[in-house]
């Protein structure tokens, strides 16, 4: 008799290919319909429905800059990964095929920390958790000794031709709208630094009204996403990764209008700032523009739904979002997190990029 | 009148959205028939033609590991970043479609030195200038500021549906194949540490038969893997990036096989060791498996193809690989790069990761 397949490969060693055998063999747990050849070849080998075009979208996260080791349990840095590659799909209305994730790790963080299992596979009970939430599988990416913790997560889902949502196709006088409540992450995030700890326990509780919940285990509107699509209701989505006086201007700009905002009906998360709604990102919520007469219900899957203002014609010299309150009208400028931009404004100071 | 699109986009700073914006005028230069939607939306929109499946590969380049800011120009770096991709497609037969970015830099990587342009800038050219040879665009990614510089690249191509080339299906009796010949990019990172300059000229000048042009500019053999595919020539193929001591156990091992090399037919890269030819690595050549009967010609458009051995039935036991010789015959231990592995052999402590 020979032997059967794999039986070469070394049991119970920390190197690249035996955890790359153990990440494949937690993968592996079942097939998916979108799935021809998952981890182990050269490739991934990615199938999508007739009439179906791909997104694809890559996000990095990095120690120090999107997370950090001395705050974020091992399990949330794997769920907020995922996240916000799922977060992009939902914002074209995306059904999700494969995800994929390239794993730059210092060594200390493949090894057991005494009898916890070791930080790489504490961070894919977060990862594949959501993973499975969503019927998404791990389907390939790669795994590299570095000096510093970097995952870069790669997203691929599913969208019929032509329908996708885009950043670009908002028009002058479209309502906006928002999905959940705004500023939750950034306050999770004070909430966070201030205690230090990080275990699994504090990854696990928490209801989807507490800002450390909303900061450490982020929901993606893949949902939400889809029924707009499904329904051919907005003219236009982002994903609220950056804050929305970033985000709402990706779009006005995408789209060549300008926007304004009532503030008194902006949604902000219990527990969160004003300043934080506007400028602290990593919500994960969508943003969307429709036509006004078009049926946007109050929720979608039970997540709310909320008016927050309308696109208008774009002018040179004049604001391109512009803030409406009973005591008058102001410029919002873009403060949500800038890579390589020096100033972070002093509302911001504790809020990691995204 | 009101303003065109893109009006608000800040000029002139090395900011995260300038810099963005300046990669996606540099990557629009024309239009790709695959790619519905390309830099600036949540997500890229990528289209196969029909009955084909999507191939997905990603690969982390990370400083000090797989290459060196000190030893490396720019240009190399972008141009290796891109191969390494290209590579994985090849190995598979697939056509490339797109490709994404995901770049984490330190941020004296972003700003102009002196006169010449940013290293970002220069990484872009070595980037691009592959990816206009295989026609193929740069349809997305990520920017983020890190500590050290990480470039993870995603490759997505077309292959048709159920004829990808695998690791998995060679049989016992297969002839074995490489193209090219074999470590010639260990013996040019040998003569790159020695001289410790980092031009572009450097990057620039050296014909294929030199080892550093080797390294600095390998070539992925796409045209050799689609060649491969569309004759059906092939059992099984894998790209030769960590040392074929490493690849050629990783495509027995899922073909559930073992082989064995004939040392005299290895072709040798001028320049070059057998050692580095066994376990030198970053060659991307393509490794591949075929009937006996299969013809096999002598090369494919323009570069060389040579019979090594052959694969035969794995038994418990015995050894994954044998190397013959006329003076008897030997194990031959994986010995390509791993990562988390302290023990490197002496004759590779000059070789970078892959």
């Amino acid at each position: 008799m020979c032997p059967s397949r794999n039986s070469f490969t070394r049991k119970g060693d920390n190197g690249e290919l035996a955890i790359v055998d153990r990440i494949r063999r937690r993968a592996a747990g079942r097939t998916y319909p979108g799935v021809d050849l998952g981890i182990g070849d050269d490739c991934a080998l990615i199938r999508t429905r007739p009439g179906e075009e791909t997104a694809i979208t890559t996000d990095l996260s990095i120690d120090g800059r999107h997370f950090s080791l001395k705050w974020h349990p091992a399990e949330a840095v794997g769920h907020r990964t995922l996240s916000r590659g799922l977060s992009d799909l939902a914002a074209m209305g995306a059904r999700p095929i494969a995800a994929f994730l390239s794993l730059g790790l210092p060594r200390d963080l493949v090894k057991p920390e005494g009898r916890k299992p070791a930080w790489i596979h504490r961070f894919l009970d977060g990862f594949l958790a959501l993973a499975t939430q969503y019927a998404i599988p791990l389907a390939g990416g790669d795994l590299a000794e570095s000096p510093i913790a970097v995952a870069d997560i790669v997203v691929v889902g599913g969208v019929p031709r032509g329908k996708a949502l885009l950043r670009s196709s908002a028009r002058p006088g479209d309502f906006l709208y928002v999905t959940g409540a705004l500023g939750g992450s950034a306050a999770g995030l004070n909430q966070l630094r201030k205690s230090l700890t990080r275990s699994a326990a504090r990854f696990l509780r928490g209801t989807k009204d507490d800002p450390l919940a909303k900061h450490l285990r982020p929901q993606p509107r893949i949902d939400q996403g889809q029924w707009l699509l499904q329904k051919e209701a907005a003219t236009a989505a982002i994903d609220l990764s950056d804050g929305i006086s970033t985000d709402l201007n990706h779009l006005c700009i995408e789209s060549g209008v300008a926007a304004e905002i009532e503030v008194a009906a902006l949604p902000v998360f219990r527990g969160a700032s004003l300043e934080q709604a506007l400028h602290g990102g990593e919500d994960y919520e969508l943003l969307f523009a429709a036509r006004p007469d078009a049926p946007i219900p109050r929720s979608i899957g039970n997540v709310s739904v909320t008016r927050i203002g309308r696109t208008i014609k774009a002018c040179p010299g004049q604001a391109r979002i512009t803030m409406v309150s009973p005591t008058g009208r102001e410029e919002l400028s873009r403060r949500g997190w800038e890579h390589f931009v020096g100033k972070v404004p002093p509302s911001r100071k504790a809020r990691l990029s995204s």
